[in-house]
């Protein structure tokens, strides 16, 4: 299978002369796009550095670009240097589904009640254990904490889309989308917005929300601890 | 090859229960887009009205949708009522290209001087001979005049991309993409925005610049004698 990293350092390797391995900022699974992805890699391979950026470009496939090359420290990770990573998940909300919006979108049919959206996310800003919405699978592989903190949890509307961006200092698998999906299931009256905190302290997937679909999310952007981010708004949602 | 035309056939005829033949308002070409396409049909076949729309949706590949539908006269034609078109055409026009506005938008990464451009556009608007500015093979097996009216054409950076948009009684096969490519032309010194009328006068393709690619083209709305418009805005372009 075609992945992101396998296509770049392919790209590299051809550049440095000797097999490159990558680093990824975040996870960015089938079907989910990337403004702001963020990667590292250490080479002992010469390349003229003001030509990189454009030649990496040339050996990408259209679907896959670089904006922008840098030289950092040996002991930077594009993973575990990040200090906080931004979501944005778009939705289609109108009774049409949109077919040049079909893989950049997630279509919601049924009108969207925003203030009980925005009720609903408000308990889950600040420092939880996220277990309920994350992907239980790869949970016990990586035997890990569950605790997250999400800074932020906005929710836009901009025309017949909306917006919903969470920054946070890590994400679980599937935690946006699960999010997502729950948020939406208090926006159509299917659950209460006053759930939410019962959900957080179930620690069990199944108490909450459905996985809102891939083709919704982006990874909008990484921030380090020097102050560069990578933030980058997903076309469809406007400059 | 699948065809718009052809898939919404295919739909359409397991509705009605009979062979089906639709006629569309305007070309769109292998990449091209449409936002506000039209297409009519005539048909003995009987289905409720008023679930049609979503009948017909339920049948259409994600990558083509319908927004409504509509009972007309006896003699309506989709391509021979309109009275008006209009084309969009998209350019991202920055340094790096996008990956996601890959193939809603041609990438031009040289700046684009808009007082040239718009400068070389005012001489194409209003009634002329566009031969220059067509695909001659297309010409010929038409056999046809080649005279049509530019209402307007209007040129409007959107963030780092900028919105042509070129209304007109009736496109040529090929029109909009060799207006623009001639526009950006004269938009990068390439070419003298003055040349304009010597190249409509020419009456001969090979005055005019190159044909821009299919990707940046959108069919955005189609305009009918009793003040029905079906324009809507391409995604990519906002709101």
């Amino acid at each position: 299978m075609r992945t992101v990293a396998g296509t770049i350092e392919t790209a590299l390797a051809r550049l440095f002369g000797e097999t490159v391995k990558v680093t990824g900022a975040g996870r960015t699974d089938r079907g989910v796009h990337a403004t702001g992805q963020v990667v590292s890699l250490s080479t002992g391979g010469r390349f003229p550095f003001d030509r990189l950026t454009v030649a990496v470009r040339g050996l990408l496939p259209v679907d896959l670009s670089v904006c922008e090359t840098a030289v950092v420290d040996p002991g930077f990770s594009a993973r575990f240097s990040a200090r906080e990573r931004t979501y944005i998940y778009a939705i289609l909300n109108r009774p049409a589904p949109s077919a040049l919006m079909e893989r950049y979108a997630h279509h919601v049919a049924r009108p969207l009640d925003l203030d009980a959206m925005r009720k609903a996310g408000e308990p889950l800003v600040g420092e939880h254990d996220f277990r309920s919405f994350a992907s239980p699978a790869i949970l016990q592989t990586e035997a890990g904490c569950a605790v997250r903190r999400v800074r932020c949890l906005e929710i836009e509307p901009r025309g017949e889309l909306l917006r919903i961006a969470i920054a946070a200092n890590g994400f679980l698998h599937h935690m946006v989308r699960t999010i997502v999906g729950t948020l939406v299931e208090c926006a159509t009256g299917r659950r209460s917005p006053g759930e939410i905190p019962a959900i957080l302290a179930a620690r069990d997937r199944s108490a909450a929300g459905p996985t809102a679909p891939a083709n919704g999310l982006y990874l909008a952007g990484v921030r380090y601890a020097d102050g560069y981010d990578s933030f980058a708004e997903p076309p469809i949602l406007g400059r």
